[in-house]
């Protein structure tokens, strides 16, 4: 499957904390960079996703805000 | 100013593209990733976004979706 | 590639309408319903996205609002 | 009260999970879909949402993403 | 129609400016405060939308970050 | 920092709810309107949120939507 989503970035996922219906998952994308991600316990749980597995962060361009000093 | 939002990444602007009302900000943020944003062509104008200048992607931990193979 | 994202329904492209940056694609689900969604003209071109080709859409759970009468 | 979004289907809920703060409502649109939203507690209470309850999904169009094969 | 959005602000429609498919609408909710929304061409002549109109900016609560100094 | 976001409006936490892993704070932004925000508890404790805080509401343009009657 591709997804029109214009930012797809391959990493490994640190850790995953499951809330009563919410998940936190954070993927190390490399540089030291660390990207959190709030899905459902649903996803977590049907895509298998644990600390050490390889994940990809998929995020619209709409999603994507820029700042400046 | 300091925000909510779980995931700001330092980068360089690669270029702006502006159409009616909408414009996409490219920016690296090494290690060859590039992050597309798509804001207002106000926001570009009233930060003087260009390329070359330095910018921080910001993206809300909720507008992630983790993808596997 | 599996995603996180809780929706995504199958159908076919009903039309696909380019501005200067942003896209709207029309898709029909079936059952009289159409989904409209609105993205990058790069995605629209890099997925070759056209009138009666097949697509999925694909929607976050926490973009989904209920409302009632 | 009509909305911008151009994403709205009439439904069937299925189901509502609660959780800390945030629910996840299910709602059938026929045709064997399935949609689910990611909502606060405090809407599910307001709205009176229930299984078996009637409701509309609504989804902004810069929301929807399109994947192909 | 009641919609589970938390944040559902009354006001004036200040003006409409449309681009090629995206429209951007900027409404006074009073007190000097000024909203802008980017919604579709198609939801802006659907709903007739103008200068002076009477309007309400509808705000899913996952969509707000907060920020501090 | 300054952010591309064309919505910040400045005002005082009303009371934050935490919940196993989101939290919302409510913001009063004056003139009787309050808003609610659904973030991550990490960001609330990261910027020290608690009610009667000064802080900043910030909504990107494309999460507003319109409503008429």
């Amino acid at each position: 499957m591709r997804i029109s989503a214009r930012n797809q970035i391959v990493g490994t996922i640190v850790d995953v904390t499951k809330g009563a219906t919410t998940s936190h998952v954070r993927v190390d994308i490399g540089g030291g960079k660390i990207i959190t991600s709030s899905i459902t316990n649903a996803a977590v749980d049907e895509l298998g996703l644990k600390a050490g597995g390889k994940a990809t962060v998929v995020i619209k361009a709409s999603d994507v805000m820029i700042a400046v000093d």
